[in-house]
Formats: structure tokens, C-alpha cells, sequence
């Protein structure tokens, strides 16, 4: 059984820490390896007031990079810049190499991405698509990475679940959640988190609200356990693969 | 939080043996409590070689009763049987009453059915349906019991999740399975169960191959947990309500 | 191999003639046996005018049968006629039993009926469920006839394949066709069927014209078929089972 | 063109107000007529509290209606009560006549009801299929009303417009809105109906906040209408059959 | 509220006629702007008879480009061609470009444009794909125009709803109108429009005749405005966003 | 009417076999044409074996190509490769062209390809879309040839209908099949076929194993036609056009 480790690829340097930040931090307080992998900074399709404030692309790349390696850091997570660009993210297979690479290096028993549908977004799906294709490419002993050189049975990955973390308009994205984590005790971090994006303040709120409405269906679809408290935090996910297991509960 | 008890509703009475004979074997053999109910002994749809060999109607439903006793006693689950009649299987608020008791009585920590879809046979459904007015029913503390009493706090039951076995021919009946089981294991049991059924011989190998078959899926998808065995068997799980968890694996 | 007898369930007396003319007229010009069943007159939801004339619903009902009877007549087919009611077409297991005996009777090879869906219209899915119900009860040698006796091995049914005929808003019934029909042949006995029913003059032109659209797409999908002519006219269905072939064309 | 006329076609006491409490607030204050009919109280399936502190089901049913009276009036809106029972709503052709009745009354230029898919309560769905029946039976000149009589031209309703508002899962019922009903002026008064149902004071925030995340989405989906203010509220809608306009926005 | 400007991207030159054209005389008729983007003439794969008849590519071009220029100032409308090439119409970003700049200049406040699925064509899902990530690019100020300058505040676009217009085969191409557009008045301009394009002349009375099948629909689906005339003419749609209201109709 | 030709295209070197070896054997025996063109060898992806032995690049691709060449003659059929790489199959304009070559070239009355959806293997669906791009374009008069010139009239293409063969784990494809075909006189030569593929020996079981479960399903839904044999034989395929016919059956 491999060491659990927790992959997160995020088109934008922030969606992390809104989307999946309470599965992060679980991760990492359960001692387990987290990274997060941004594609690109959301320099230009998420950083409006900054534009408005005159600053130039690189500073708002730096600034940008600032707040998601703080975010990183309260949820307990490594984190990575592929900086891709956005709006539009592109893909290519030059990008979807790296993305192999990483997988490769991090061995990811979980895997964590936009999901596949998002109107009003180009940047998530194209995220997913790409790591949906460098997650198959990674499992291949006949893929070289991208020095050309050709992996070892170590180096090759498994088959990691991934699960979609959920978009800004989860119906809209036709996004029907199977999953439902229980975020209570991370929570705390998950709000440490938010508030590095002092930019983005409102998201605070909206957020934590969001866990609020999450967490009611924790607890009515928890089944037996009618313990649960009040307070309950959740976060939403749509399951891509099977689920395997010996146990069905 | 409380003990395990999985309840199977099964249409007729030799369902529960083939679609989640595997389930059933791997409960009881954790040493959990396990129920079948059927709701009817598949005398008139499911038994025509009996027909044939020109059994009357109360013959058949002996034989097939028989047959689902042994079958449940080498699987290591109690019997029930509510004797509604088939093809058709028909809806009714007294049939889903009877329901209501059972589930009462049993607090299920986990409920086994059919598929909502079955354009093959309509039993199937109509069991399904059943079940789940059921189970919402049995939790509301104002639903009287078919005797008229009113539950008790402990009487009613949580929310437990449900999990529809597979179908005859899947994708027609647009089973697309979230759930895979690894049931290597218990698979002795469940093949001891099958040969409590001898009129379907050839049903034997038929639900072999395919526990074969979603035994490699198992394998595909189990992440990076490479060590699984050739001999995998496996079986297949829709989950009809969003999984709750703690962790994302 | 079975001697080919096309059935069609049609909930109202006009419905066969305008959705499945085409295909009724090409079994008998091809010598095949035809039979209409039909549910109900349709004298309360599609006879507005006679309703607004002041007709009794007896002058009603024996209006609609008699056109019914002259466009089977047109068209080359036998028709019954059950009097279920209409408006609402209420579903019992007595009709369906009533559709087990016509089954085993006229033994289809063939049978259409509505589609599953229809919001303008409740009746036509009712009808639907009802023949799809009875097609498989009529197929099991446990299932008695409606007056007791059990049928013998002769008296069962194969399992014919199920068409849907087109709706009259097919994007809002989910009506997506996967079977085109060419029926310009037919389509002669068509017209001459619809001018039975003279009450819906304004029909005879828009289903004349629908029998065009449909052409245009039979011309089409017909592959390397290129020498179809203009004024092709077709009918389109929506096969509910799976195909079964030896040939891929 | 007809006058507006709202019609809400609610299973139990309470739904109407988390659900549609804005819609008929507006309608309202608009001048136009509103009227709500309540299937049931709710009375074994929302009022657990009751039951628990041992009112008799006389009891809970009087409290809940005077509940929903305080909370129509609130709204500017009528209200009936059919008293079908709940839990479950059974679904009979005396139930939807009793519906046709109404509708014949209120001459209904819009229909508000459940959507039609809801895993967590079997009464929701029933509700809405016999709204939709009644309204396509209540269209129908050869349709009698529940005395025996039958309409008149007059008496006969269009073909309103249905729109099925918020589930309380929404992405487990399938529910993917495709319209956003701004409400914002509207607010105060479902807060006030709102609180007229002290039982479920925690609701009050939770739909506040609901109106106050779909006011969000407004505003996302405004168009070149920028000037939404930041504390737009709104509630969101599926509307079941195609909208009909001279204008496209 | 910003001035009323629709926007119409067109694959081939001359798709906008036979699908929008309604919609399109509509807007011009009430004073509106409207403007058609073509990305190619349909050079290649909607021009046969050309070729047939020994035209070079540049002839086909300059003939398409003169009959969809005509048939724009038929219905009202500015119409403007980016020659992309057609069969296959290939998506880059520096259409996408493109397509930014002219959303900036015409500063659309409704967008209409193909559906997303074609099996038929697949220039017509690209032209959709693009359009749709243009809207999203011209909405954000950190996307520079393809001269490199940054767009101001009034430069960047709102975010105008989305329709899609009917395709050839709507079935086929998971066309379900949620839309169904009044186009009678228009009618007469749209017919002018169709008769610019001389070499399609069969298609004069498809598409007529289409317009009456929607406008059957139209009639159907008008609600209680029971007035609507016989000879109702309509178009159909897919609104791809929700449609925000303050008022359900 | 043309003659019968059939083309199978196939994103690696062996999928052509496991998947529809039974239909391109049934149609050599019927004497008809039969082409496979095998976008890559699957040198990357589909060959652990090879590359854990270490063999280079070059000699994977020999040995698949021997293979594969092998195995086509055993199913009495042609073959190509165009050799455009796997892991990924990178979809381009220049391998389309080559597709529309080979169409025009081997004029299919009948297209095979992989299902657009694969979740395990993004090769199979950029096959499929390159296939379907290149069946429209090849249609197209005014679409050059890869060398430039114009093809004449008797060199496009007709409208051959496609079939989408089985993927290996059909529901998580979204693989629903609706044409069963009976391949069991075809049979020995699909065994033959996949006999000569030793490396991968574990799969000649487990497809003659599905041979038999797709055997099943033919035997259940073959309607009347009730002899079929124990041992029939079958392969599971999706229509993506509708079929067009001139007899129901």
C-alpha cells in the first residue's frame, strides 16, 4: 500500500483554497503529503481589481503567487507553478508533459481537479482535461518524460481515484455531488486559508457559508449516525472512477 | 453509533442470491447481522421450467421458498418473505407498510435493491420503488406502524444509504456503477449459495464469469493498491445517495 | 421464424394514423398482418369540437370508432378497441391483462406504441407502460389469461421489439429517433387513411408535410443509398431494445 | 389577454414559503392574484418536533394550517387546503379532480409546484405529477368537473406556464435552474411569512442566506444589466415546458 | 441598461439566414442593432453545386460573401466575414481573438449562435465553442485585444445571454428548445432574406414550412394568450445560461 | 447501390480484434470488402510487456505490426497503418486528411470506430472524433484531397452509417448498445484472429467470454425468433446515426 498523497491541480492560483481547501487541510493534519500544482496565476481572468489598480502582469503575478503560497502554507501543503497562463488556459502537450513529470514525483494516491463542465469558465475544464489525460499517460512505462528519458516500474503511477472539487455554479456545471467530505475539524484551517486572499474578502463569507450548506447534507445523509453536530462543515465532490472497497457503507 | 445490519429487498426469491450473494456472504462473515426480504418467490415470471413440468402455483412458491432459505442460510443472512405476489409485482401502501415494520424492526445501516430501470422486468422496479418509500417512511416519527401504534424515538430509523445491485443486462437498464466490490473472500459462499438453486444451473458459471469479470475492474480501479490478485472477484454497486465520509480514498 | 403480425397500441382512436400510418400500410401492402388496439376512443381529451357541437359522449364515442375503423380499413389493418376511457387513461392491472390476452392472440412479431415521455399529454405515456408491461407478462407461462385458464407453450410470446411512433412536440418527449422509416410507397394509403378522420382537416396537411422533413432526413442517413428520390417520405421511430442482427448496415 | 393568476400547488403546509415565498410576494405586490393549495399539513412527515412534544395528529394538523394561514396572508396570497394526507401523499383521480376544480376556478396564467425528482420525500414528486395532470385535464371541454358537470368554454383553463421551484438538495433532484427570479423587493415580506413558523426558526437563515447565494447568481447572469445591487436576492426556477416570447433576452 | 445589440455568429454564410433570420428582422425591425459575424463562406462544404459547375475557390467565395451581404440588409442587419475556411472550420485562439475584438466593438447584449452537438457538421460545434469562449475572454480586462492594447472598463463586455439556433436535424444534434420565438411579423423580411440565396431555392419552402411547425408550437405552448392567429410563424431555441426575470411568465 | 465495404478504424494495433473481430469476419465471409486502418501500433500504451523486456521503440512497433497484420488475415481482411504515434494520439488536420484519403480510397458502406467516451483511455475517443471529422469531409466536393487535388464525384464518399464497437469497460463509457450482433458462424475466425496476439494471452478468455455474455443478451432480445442456439455468440455496437430502413423488425 503506497503512502497516501493528495494531488490538487488548480487552473488558478486561488481555486484551491476555496474549492478543496477543507480536503487539504485534512490531508495535511493527518499527516499525509499534500500538493497543489496551480497551472497558471488567474492573472488575467480572476485579478480584475488589480487591472483596475494599474498594476502590470508580472506584478500581478507575483502578488498572485504571494497569496496561494501563504494559502499553501495555513492549509499544510506543498504547492507548485506551472505558470501556463490563463484566459485562456491552453492546452497543450508540452503542459500535459509537466503535469506527467509531476505526477511522477508526487505519486498521487488522490487526485483533485476542476470538473469537466463549466459554462462559465474555459480555464477549469481545460485544467481537468489535462490532468485527467496526464493521469492516464503518467501509468505508462513506454511514456518518456519530459527529458526524454524513459521511467523506471517505480516511477510509473497507479490508478489514483479523482474527484472534481466543486465549480461556482455547481448546477450550471451539471455537477451532482457523490461525495461528501466532512470538513468540521479542518475548518479552521480552511478559513486561515481564505483569509490570505485579502483581495477576495466577500469569498470569505460566502464560503464559510457554503460549508454551512454542505454540512447540512453531511448530516442528512449520514446515514445512522445521527451524532453529528450542529456546526458540521462540509465540502462537495463528484467521484470520476468506481469507487473500490470491501465494505459497502 | 450503530451495528451494522444490512437489509436486502429483493423482488423475487432468487435475486438477492445472484446480484448480492457476495455483499451478503462478506457482511455475515464480518459477523454482521444480515436480512433478506423477499417480496415475492418469482412464482409466475421467474420459474418456468416448473410451469413446464407442470407444478401447481402452490408447489412452486414451496420449492422456490425452500431453495431461498438454504441459499440465505449458506450466506450467513435471516429470510423474510411478504408473499406479494408476482408478475406483476404490484405497488400498494399495505405492501409498503409491511416495508415500514420491517425496517423498524431490523435498523438497517444499509439497504440492498433493485435498479429504478428494468425494461426486462417491471418487478424490479417496482421493488425498488417500494424500498425506497420505505425507507423514507420508517424515519418519520408521525408514520404509525401497520398496526396503528406510533415508533417510538428508537423505533424509527436514520438515513441509511441504499445500493442497487446489478441487472441482468446493465447497460440497458442504464446501471452505471459507482460502487465495485471486492468480494474474493466471500465468492465461496455465494457460489455455495448458487448451488442452492439447481434448477438454474447454468446460472452458476454465468454469475462466476461475472464476478470474474467485475473482479478486473476491481483491479483497474484500485488506485495505486497494485498487490490485488488475478483471482479478484468482484461485484458491482450503483450508490443512490451521496457517499459520506471523513476521507477521500 | 415466427409469420411477421405488427401491433400497435394507440391510447386514443386517431393516434395510429397520423404517427404510424406509414408503417401500418407498408406490413399489409407487404401481405403482413396488422391489428390496431386502441385504449380508449379519445372522447374526452381529442374531441373538442364534437364536445363543442354538442355531441353525448355515446355520440362521441361512436363517431371516433367509426373513423378509426374506416382509416384501419384504409390502411389495410384489423383494430380493436378496449374503452378504457381517456382523459385521464387510467392504468389497471384488469387493461393490462386485457392487453396479455391480445397479445397472445395476435402474437406481434412487431409492436409500437407512444413514446415514455409526454408532458402535453399523460395518456400517451400511460398506453406506453401498459403495452410495454403486458408484452412481458405475455411472454411468461405463469402468468393466466384474463379468464384463469394458463396458457400453453404456443400461447406465450417471443419478445418482440418495441418502436416508439413520434409525438406531436417530439424535442419536448425526448424523442430522439434512431430508426427512420421510408414509407413513400405507403404513403398513398396513409393520406387516404387520414381523410377518414375529417374532423381534423388541418392534420392532413401537417402530417403530409412531417412525412416530408422525416424523408428529407431518411435520404440523409441512408448511407451510400444515393439514389433516393425527391420526394421520399418517411416516418420516424425510436427502437426501445436493442437491435439484433447479423448484419451491420 | 388574461388577468395574472398565480397558482401554487404545494404537498405540505410549509413549502410554499421557503420555496416560492418571494415569487408570490411579488406577484402580489404587483396587484395580481396569488393562490396557494396545500395538499396536506405535513403532518407526519414535517412535524417532528410536534410529534415529539405529544400533540395528537388533530393538533398538529390545526397548527400547521394556521401556520400557513398566517404565512399566506403575509404574502398577499389566498390559500386552500385539500387535506390529502401526507407521508405518503397518495396519488388518486379523486385527488387531481379536486385539483382541476381549482384550477378551473383560479384560472391559473402561471403554475408553481415541486420538480418532478426528489430522493428525500415521495410526496414532492407526487404533488407535482398531479398539478401537471390537472392542469392538461382542466384544459379539456370533455373533461367533467368533480360534480358531474362540464365546463364551459370559459371555464376551461390555458395552458400556463409551469415553473418548479428550489428542492431542498437541489443537484440530488436533478434540479438545474434555468431561470433566476430576482426578488429583492420582494424579500421582507417571505422574511415575514417566514417567520411565521416558529417551529423552524433555524430555517429562517439558512433560506435568507439561500435567497442571498441565487441573488449572486442574478446577478452572474444579468447580462450587460450591471447595475444589480450587491444584496440582490433571488430564487431559482426550471421551467418545464418552452417559454413563448416575442423578444429574445 | 445598455442599448439592445445583437450578435450573430454564423459558421458558414449562410447559416444565419435559414436559422435566425427571424430573430434577426425582428430586432431590426424594433429599432435594434444587429450584427452577423460569418467565420467562412461555407466555401467548401455548402457549396456544391458550385464546384459541380466548375467555380474556383475565390469565384465560390465572392459569390457566397454578395448573397449573404444581400440577405443581411434583407433583414436589417450589419454582417461581417472573418474567412476562416471551412470543412474543417479549425479553432485557434487567434480567431478566438477575433471574435474578443468584435465583442468589444458591438458590445452584444444578446449572443446567438449554433448548438454544441452536430454529428452532421462539425464546423457548426466549433463556431459555437468559440463564440462561447470569446464572451467569456471580452468580459475580463486583464484579456488584451489582438493588438496587445487593454480594453477600459467601457471596452469589456457584460455577459449577454446565449441562444442557440435550431440545426438541421434537432433530434439528432440534442437540439430541446426551451425557447419558442414569435417571428410572425418578421416573417415577410425573413422570406426576402431566403430569396437572396437563389442556389438553395428548395430550401425556401423547408424552412418556411419549418416556421409553421414553430409556430404550431408557439400556439401550443402561448399559455392562456389564446388569441394567437393560425398562421403563427416561429423559431426555435436553446437559452444556454439561466434567464434572469423579476417576473415568472 | 454501392458495394459492400467495410471500414474498422482502430486506435491501436489490437483493439480492432478483441472488439470487432466478429463483425469484420462475418463480412469477409460474406464475401465483402473489409479494411482496417490502425492509427498506431499502441507502441506506448498498450505494450507493458514489450517495454518492461526492453525492447526499443522501434521494435515494439514491428512486433505490433506483424501482429496485427497477422490477425487481419485471419479475419480474411486489409490493413494500414498510418503510424501517428499513441500515448497520446494527437489529433491533427494532416492525420484527418489522411483518414479522408483512405475513404475516398476504400469507399465504407459501414464505418466502425471506438465510442466517443473513454474515461481509461483518451486515445479511443481522438480516434472516434478524427473518424467522424474525416467521414463528413470526405462528402465534401470542395474538400481537396491531402495531395491537393479535387476529388471527383465519384470519389466522395456517401453517408455510411457508424458503429461505435465495445469498449472495455462499457458503463463507465457510457457505452449503451443498441445493435446486437450475432456473430457466431464468424466466431472461430474472431479466436484465430486473436490467437495471434500471444502477448497478450489472458485476453483471448476473457473476449470469448464476452463473446458468450453478448450471446446472451442476442438470444434475449431476438424477439420471436426463438431457436437460436445455446452457444450463440455476439458483439455489442452503438449506432451514432439513426438507422434507416424500409421494414420495422
Amino acid at each position: 500500500m503506497a503512502d497516501p498523497s493528495l494531488l490538487v491541480v488548480s487552473a488558478h492560483a486561488g481555486d484551491f483554497v476555496w474549492r478543496a481547501g477543507g480536503a487539504i487541510a485534512a490531508a495535511a493534519m493527518r499527516g499525509e503529503r499534500a500538493t497543489v500544482v496551480c497551472l497558471s496565476y488567474g492573472e488575467r481572468g480572476e485579478s480584475a481589481s488589480q487591472w483596475l489598480a494599474g498594476k502590470s502582469l508580472d506584478e500581478i503575478k507575483a502578488i498572485r503567487r504571494a497569496e496561494a503560497e501563504a494559502a499553501a502554507a495555513a492549509l499544510g501543503s506543498d504547492i507548485e507553478f506551472l505558470d501556463l497562463g490563463d484566459y485562456p488556459l491552453v492546452e497543450s502537450q508540452e503542459a500535459v508533459a509537466k503535469l506527467v513529470d509531476v505526477m511522477r514525483r508526487v505519486q498521487p494516491t488522490v487526485v483533485l481537479t476542476h470538473p469537466l463542465v463549466d459554462p462559465y469558465n474555459g480555464d477549469h475544464p481545460a485544467a481537468a482535461r489535462m490532468a485527467l489525460q496526464a493521469r492516464v499517460l503518467a501509468q505508462a512505462i513506454g511514456v518518456a518524460n519530459s527529458d526524454g528519458t524513459y521511467p523506471s516500474s517505480d516511477e510509473i503511477i497507479g490508478a489514483p481515484p479523482v474527484f472534481f472539487f466543486e465549480p461556482h455554479q455547481p448546477e450550471q456545471c451539471d455537477f451532482k455531488p457523490n461525495v461528501l467530505l466532512d470538513i468540521t475539524a479542518a475548518f479552521a484551517r480552511k478559513k486561515a486559508a481564505m483569509e490570505c486572499l485579502p483581495a477576495q474578502k466577500h469569498m470569505w463569507e460566502y464560503y464559510t457559508d457554503l460549508a454551512g450548506r454542505r454540512g447540512v447534507q453531511v448530516r442528512r445523509n449520514a446515514g445512522p449516525n445521527l451524532g453529528l453536530p450542529h456546526e458540521t462543515m462540509g465540502e462537495a465532490y463528484m467521484r470520476h472512477y468506481p469507487q473500490v472497497t470491501s465494505v459497502l457503507d
